[in-house]
């Protein structure tokens, strides 16, 4: 097994990081918000580089509005480690110290009447120390006031998810050649997590291994179950190379496989296909989980599909834009995310099959290029 | 080197759940709440036993409220695995399919003009979903509302609580023979997370080594430097052991200190056992900060002593009660909480001691006893 040699991409710089934040400031005057308050997680990394070393009640926040420089709130005790991040060498940090209001001193950078997005996954803490801070102020959650924010990828992104999708296919292109029978889901995913490691990530995020019935349950991650020949095996698998995602699905089947896993596999193939070809500049959302969606219903099969056809990918592997109905954002050339149709047959067996795909000016490329037939394995 | 046999406690049965369940909702009800709400984390894990594979945009809440029976809101497709928990087979459960709306299914669970406590880390998504479909209601953060909802500790938590401690003491016993000066801090911390495991935990979360001049920096985690002859290092590790943390750190000196060194390690460790001494029911917990930080005060480092003294620990390893300037929430036996005074001189060195602590009917208890000296390392 040869590990590829892939080019490691040159940091992001300082300028970059900037360039991002002057974007984001503009995005949201265009919206109608004053500004944007971001908390650790995938937005700051992705404005900063910076992650703290955990996400705890203390509140750290970057906030970002026109006219006023970009400026990062921080417990004093993470002042180091925050300022040694290479976006937040461009901009403005101020700390405060344990046993001192953070909301006084986040309170000066925002307008009393003021409209903010703020990150999804802020703690409800925060933003009810800011509610009751600033009575005067209203937010919206990133992903209804920018929910694009990060959706649109740079060359300098889509390079890092294009060496995540290599990898996570030179991965399966490797697991579909272990022992399934006899083994348990385990130690099959112990076996992918080993190859996207092998292959270039810095951290695996999950690996799915659905055998048989548990192929039925999306959510399933692996367990103890033993293999059984004749399964169908649901293999979801991805995580962070670069700092950038993949997350990809093939269901392959243990030996020779019945005529059900076959004719479900090939209308979830057929679907995952039809989503695919949907992809296009100015097609919604929407649009893309309705053309995967109606190859699944009109086979018999709607009931089947329980989950969205798709989500978004950059800095985490789950993020927006999601292919979902009523989600009537247009695609815009330089998004990435999902294709990943699926049937759940309870107590039976379960088929998926995820390519990560992005928009180019003319349609959609896949990111993932392993063969979407059923594969056999041992 | 032994591993101790420790005998892995009875796990929490679904009355265990429920009984806390009933506990949340008599003090909501007795602070004037109309419930309480709860999202994935150490508080959904406390209350039911259930960890969703990832916390993501989609909402997951239990519905606590008198008169009603606890309530889980989960993703369709989650619910087979959120059904598998302990404590949610004795609970309601509804879920919500993509595509629709989750705050619809859970407002018939909330009163239209009810205030009700929400988890600290809820993400602000949800919480500006639940105020936008319930415009009458309001929230307030968990640890403002019930701050003390896990803080006292039952005897079958207190006993997880004490095995970690023992085990993260067995770890130091360790880790003070392996050798320090031309190793990398990284290497050191390594070691530390395999003891921590090879003594039973099964999750670390921290392992710290700040040498020389990275000690006075509280929140260094461990870098490339390699440790030299005659640093102070700062060593605080921990994790979970039975579903319950561990949190300890001492500071050792690799060969013979320098007279600096030996005197702000003697004052710190004066400072500790002044905070511990301070433990009694009905003290506050900013009684416990002003004793610890008085000793430091009175030496000259006042300055010096960055961070509050404090944190509880439990199902996380940073949680309510903080022992801090302000907190005036009274003791109570059961609570389980760090005492770990720090002095941290700039470029130069940092010294840490900590244990963890629970209150008994007469004064504190440590979980932590090696010993509190400087130990001199090679």
């Amino acid at each position: 097994m040869s590990s590829a040699a892939v080019q490691t991409p040159p940091p992001f710089t300082v300028d970059d990081y900037l360039a991002r934040a002057r974007r984001v400031v503009a995005a949201a005057s265009e919206r109608g918000l004053s500004g944007v308050l971001v908390t650790p997680g995938p937005d700051l990394v992705w404005l900063t580089g910076y992650q703290p070393t955990a996400i705890t009640e203390r509140l750290t926040v970057l906030v970002l509005a026109p006219d006023q420089e970009p400026t990062l709130v921080v417990p004093t005790l993470e002042r180091p480690d925050a300022e040694a991040a290479e976006g937040v060498r461009g901009m403005k940090v101020v700390d405060w110290a344990d046993a001192t209001d953070p909301y006084l001193v986040a309170a000066p950078l925002l307008r009393p009447d003021g409209r903010y997005g703020i990150s999804d996954s802020a703690w409800a803490l925060h933003l009810l120390g800011l509610q009751k801070g600033l009575p005067g102020t209203a937010y919206e959650s990133l992903t209804e006031g920018l929910p694009m924010m990060r959706a649109v990828k740079g060359p300098d992104e889509l390079a890092r998810l294009t060496a995540a999708g290599a990898a996570a296919d030179a991965a399966y292109g490797e697991i579909v050649k272990v022992r399934f029978a006899g083994r348990r889901e385990t130690e099959v995913a112990a076996n992918l997590a080993g190859l996207l490691r092998h292959f270039g990530h810095e951290q695996v995020d999950f690996t799915v291994v659905g055998s048989g019935p548990n192929g039925a349950n999306p959510h399933h991650e692996a367990g103890d179950r033993l293999i059984q020949p004749g399964d169908a095996v649901v293999l979801d698998f991805g995580g962070l190379m670069f700092g950038y995602g993949s997350d990809t699905t093939r269901t392959v089947c243990v030996g020779e496989p019945t005529q059900a896993i076959r004719d479900v596999h090939e209308i979830v193939r057929l679907a995952q296909e039809a989503g695919v070809a949907a992809v296009r500049p100015g097609a919604t959302c929407q649009d893309i989980d309705r053309a995967a969606r109606a190859v699944i219903t009109d086979a018999g099969y709607g009931d089947a599909f329980i989950h969205r056809t798709g989500h978004g990918i950059g800095v985490t592997t789950h993020e927006p834009p999601y292919m979902v109905e009523g989600e009537e954002q247009p695609l815009v050339p330089g998004m990435c995310f999902s294709v990943e149709p699926g049937i759940y047959l309870s107590g039976r067996f379960g088929v998926r099959i995820e390519d990560i795909v992005t928009v180019t000016q003319t349609g959609g490329v896949r990111l993932n290029n392993t063969d979407h037939g059923l594969a056999l394995v041992e």
